[in-house]
């Protein structure tokens, strides 16, 4: 495999960098400057019958060299797409990475996504102060604000132009980072010097080559919630089942993980294993079994879940994401007919919690991954990189936009996350 | 006005009660034997213009005779309806009560609801001992289970008869507390002598002459929840609007508190207060005019409102209970339509947190309430009253069931909550 | 008994209130203006062999006339002693109330207690605009700060009249309280037409003829996830002991009400109830019995408890509250010390919350609460009531500070609260 | 570096495994039977100055031949030291492990750690059923119990010989595990066929090659809290210093990532930093210049932080563990007498929350980590791995006892960790 993972750059560093550090050429005391070429292994395993992967990533950290002069960045950061927990608090650590660690003023946050980069739809920018952004890593959501959907490459490169911006930092999921390679290009051919760093935001924790986005712990937190709320409904009537949907439109990351943290679901449904309903090896017969053996089930389901079951056209949405049927309602009426017909009583309790999932405040393990990720985009821009994402695999990476937003991050069917699912639930490892 | 309020009961008590308090007859230091004929004033007021109220309730606690003998007691105890925080909690101190400070051992469970009571239907009921339930009241629902509905009276008699069973504690709404009242008469034309004490379990604080049910506060604690969510939600995108149905099926008491409690609110709507959509006083220009002005807007509305805008038959599920039209669904659509209509670009998140709100543990003030509303239910019960159900009124009285469910509490329209929602909201008294 | 309930007013009102509401006089139907005369009964019981108290408090709420044209009222609002969740949420409804019901714009936060009164010592008051205090309700302490003790009377009100303040909302607990019927004193002294607000703050809920105070059950929720830690580290030892210290230095409301809520602690210890340690009825024997019984137990212990131990003089703090000796540690040694002369082989945990109980957001209950009482002073403020203080006893009254002052509200040995704490710890109802 | 990382074994595999895998060779698609021999490395960076690392571990996972026959396996767990969140889950997915995926139904339960494996001291084990522990992972604690200290190995290894475990779980620390390894080597001296699998339990966090142990960022959650509400006191008191003991005796990971989480400390004090007090460089100097500065100041200090302060003597508790002096009172008097030297008035709030953090129910993360843990701990068991303890370094792993306890880990004074610590708060690097 020979993947091209070095991440672009402005030009060579020539200003020294105020951090007060010191060279680091030690894979644990890895908080000094990083040497240029060091590089993360993607694969850590050595295996008698397998060769090593080619696969190295860049690896992320401050630089001893800057190409910006601390004294002239202006800055600005923009959060698109869904919410997410921890977006503010990546707004704060980014401002205070670039305010108090390399003594950058002046930084603009863009209001409601890409289309405050779009004078004609949009409101404009607002400075960011330290002081006045002091508590906001204590509320969900985005004091920016989001949209979705990006906005003409040369409209946006305008407004950086207009406004100064040398740095632009890009918090969203991979429709957003595509866009941010747009601006790239736009920049590119223009023959501007201004960074464009990404910071990857996906509650779905789908992003290729990242094996954790933050948000996404605090994600699992609140739909293991949901998801003892909808056990307590199931245990508490005669067949009783809770079915919840939770979010992951191509992978489900968060069901499994949510059902591993509850142990209470017995069935977890993901995008990554085709559903059957029909027939003694599908999804009906087998809820069917349970509910005649111990009176009561549930039913964790991501949203992007069965959607083999759907035939005809796919739309998108503004983001460029496919809309999906609604897998829960459907659900719910199949389930709801099946027992019908076999004149079993039921009592269905059907959950959406959707928003309450991912407009709360991070948790502690997501409130420290965004310090770090913002941190070390900051240190990248600084050094001149760009048309980049940081990544997290075995250590912090930085990744060519292009690379991560090539492929969806998926559930492996035969992975370690998805056999402790099969095993705490019972259910069976494939459908039909 | 003059209310029949003494509580029924099944003779004079010969046995003296195993508990080791002293009469009591000062009102603050009431944990004493309640001296019978004390009774608690409806009305604390001494208004110039008006004259006292006539009602009086007869206040709960322990009686020095009990119609009872301990060692001859076999209770039964039963959870009907919908989920509420807190019935775990009834079902232990009910339970501990009875064994701890009564010496009763024989204490069963009667498993989903009345359909328990049922052989034809039902599964037999479980004993409950101590030790076994010691922490049930950490988990929400219901140990027992529930159903919804009645069973024919004279089966659910014989099923008392047959089990032996001389106190019957029916935890329930008015629905479940008027099918008490039937087997109440059935009981009495066999002549036998079996207490029924109804423990009021609504969460949305909607039985007449009760100020305060258990499940209430934590229920406005997690819609709370939910609506920070929203206000989150609204917030992030450009004139976003979070529509939150919470529960209140004929009283609006949990979106008014949660209103309340957060703060953020911009509109609340109630079953009690007549909505108007259309119209320069009606409900969608006062939103657009929101919108326009601040661009976010936060509405929390109870599941009864605006029912005034549907006609046609009414449809009442398995409990008596009216069945509403949808009016989260209704209203998410008549906003998207007003505002395409206007050409105003939206962003509606619409929230049904639906069981999430019901299903968790009980917060501390529940859980106080929960022993205290047990602990009251047993004492009465104990001393031979029965066909009542144990209130709270400035202090625990017990309520002759026909009393209690004659009619709904609701939030008074002029009254100091829904003024104090009017003030946080800043909306209009009225609509239209 | 002859209490002298009526609270001053600075004189007749004048002005019609803003506030568009009807004359009410009905006691449910109690959101308009309350006519002046009405009174709210202290005693809600009718008892065969009991009088009725003469006890009646004045009823709070909006009046029609006002003292104050709000268009020349200057307010300002001080919190003083221990931080109590609510705290923000009271200052933000005094201003909100203010502003936007009664159009009164120029309100001031006192700094640091009653220190920001006197320039010698403290900082300047700051502006409250209601547009950058929307959020304080979410977090816990106060955004005015505080501090403890009274600053010099003749220093204050020069200091309110320097500022042209007219209304002096005081946050803050009997010492508090005193210190602003001082300010009171002063005031009319000097003839001026200044009136003083007092809003109670007892995380204790140990003010007189106040059946409940803000911050209380959020106190108690943080008590009892404190006893359930407490409660798992007992079990999770051989003979573990689970030792708790709480807040309540004169009434152990909290104690108690956590332990209820809670139903884990087998013995909570109060001020109100004389500690005995040794003989066969004392509480070191019964903890041995329980320990050889059960293996494990827990303790609650109100910080006040025990004092009836110590000897020697008493210690004042700044706020004139009695220092107590730690009661924590001494049990703690004096319970080692036993069980090491028993040779029973003990795992006693302590655990002091201290200041983690009473730094957090306020729950909902406690949320409305200072909504109430915020809008309450408001309202009274604006009619010329002066030297009062916000109380709650079965509705919202107005009680003249020296009354509510006069003496401390405690948990009473013979009352229900106490009577729900025996029977759910099972522990003896009296030491000795 | 050579250093010997291959787990021993009781003896090759013969039985089939039960588990419906295939082989697997692939880094990502590795939840099949694991290949013997596959290594996972400790070093996941390509250097240019710096050679690659020797080090590989063992991988972890499920193996397609067994050394025991499910049918004769009877297996036990102990849970030793400290409580922990997540001993529950871990004692849950063990059992489940057993029973659902290799079809042991013998599994018992030791009491109180060590202790119950010494019949002279201890109770007797509790046969573990899968539908009696089913909801014990929401609970906090053990519900085996724990104790510190060993037993003699030979009276343990009686106890597994006389009651015919052949596989022992030890679920603890580097004393727990040092104790597992005596009892390996007291089963090797007597040529017995029983393996012993560690589990490695550290809420600190401090257990070499092991990058994340359960437990631990649930206690950084509770931290967090703690140190949101020290934060409060600060702030709300002029020169308000809030200092927060948390734990750590020897490896400052809790502190550290609570403060990065929470951003609110000023200083973080850590056993891996030594701490000098006085001169220019000092710590006193620097927090007397915040609070001039600012006016209040939050310090979180590990309980192993300073202690190079101290000298004389070390004692150790039962386990082996040095008992430090405590670092917090020691503080909270140096720094009470400095601002009194220095006539600067001080509100110091001194919140040592100690056993709060540690017995509360796992977080989702944690959750997780805990059933993988006990998977991969019976995995590996089932194939006649003995003498290790289950690993995690970028893949779970299996390390030899010793190996793992040979040394602390810490945090890397120059590593990325601390010297984000170091940016979010501002203080030096160093002291002194």
């Amino acid at each position: 495999m020979t993947i091209e993972s070095t991440v672009a750059t402005l030009g060579p560093g020539t200003f020294r960098s105020p951090l007060n550090l010191r060279q680091i050429d030690d894979a644990v005391d890895d908080g000094g400057f990083v040497v240029e070429g060091t590089r993360v292994r993607f694969d850590v395993e050595i295996n008698p019958d397998h060769p090593d992967s080619d696969l190295l990533f860049e690896k992320a950290g401050a630089r001893e060299l800057l190409y910006f002069n601390p004294a002239t960045v202006r800055a600005a950061i923009v959060t698109c797409g869904g919410l997410c927990p921890g977006l503010n608090n990546v707004i704060r650590s980014t401002v205070f990475a670039l305010h108090h660690n390399y003594g950058v003023r002046q930084v603009y946050g863009i209001r409601y996504g890409y289309q405050g980069m779009n004078p004609a739809e949009g409101e404009p920018p607002m400075l960011l102060e330290a002081e006045q952004i002091d508590r906001i890593h204590q509320e969900g959501g985005s004091i920016l604000g989001s949209s979705r959907g990006n906005q003409p490459p040369a409209v946006m490169v305008d407004f950086l132009v207009k406004h100064g911006i040398n740095i632009l930092f890009t918090v969203g999921g991979d429709g957003t980072q595509r866009g941010a390679h747009q601006i790239v290009e736009e920049i590119r051919r223009r023959g501007l010097t201004i960074a464009v760093a990404g910071i990857p935001k996906t509650i779905d924790n789908d992003i290729q080559y990242i094996r954790r986005t933050f948000g996404f712990t605090t994600a699992v937190d609140k739909a293991r919630e949901v998801l003892t709320c909808a056990h307590t409904e199931a245990k508490g009537y005669p067949n009783g089942i809770g079915l919840v949907k939770l979010m992951g439109r191509d992978s489900g990351f968060i069901a499994a993980a949510a059902a591993l943290a509850s142990q209470d679901a017995n069935f977890v449904l993901i995008p990554e294993i085709p559903l059957t309903l029909a027939g003694d090896n599908g999804f009906l017969a087998a809820l069917q079994r349970r509910i005649l053996d111990r009176k009561h089930a549930l039913i964790a389901v991501a949203e992007g879940a069965g959607q083999n079951l759907f035939s005809g056209e796919k739309i998108k949405d503004a983001s460029g994401n496919l809309l999906h049927q609604d897998i829960g309602l459907f659900l719910k009426d199949v389930i709801s007919r099946h027992f019908k017909e076999q004149q079993i009583p039921l009592n269905l309790k059907y959950i959406d919690p959707s928003y309450i999932i991912r407009s709360v405040p991070a948790n502690s393990e997501d409130a420290v991954l965004c310090d770090q990720f913002a941190r070390n985009a900051v240190h990248a821009a600084m050094a001149g990189k760009t048309d980049f994402i940081v990544g997290f695999w075995n250590s912090f990476t930085l990744l060519p936009i292009l690379m991560a937003t090539a492929k969806r991050q998926q559930v492996q069917p035969n992975g370690f996350l998805w056999r402790s699912v099969i095993s705490a639930t019972g259910q069976p490892a494939r459908w039909g």
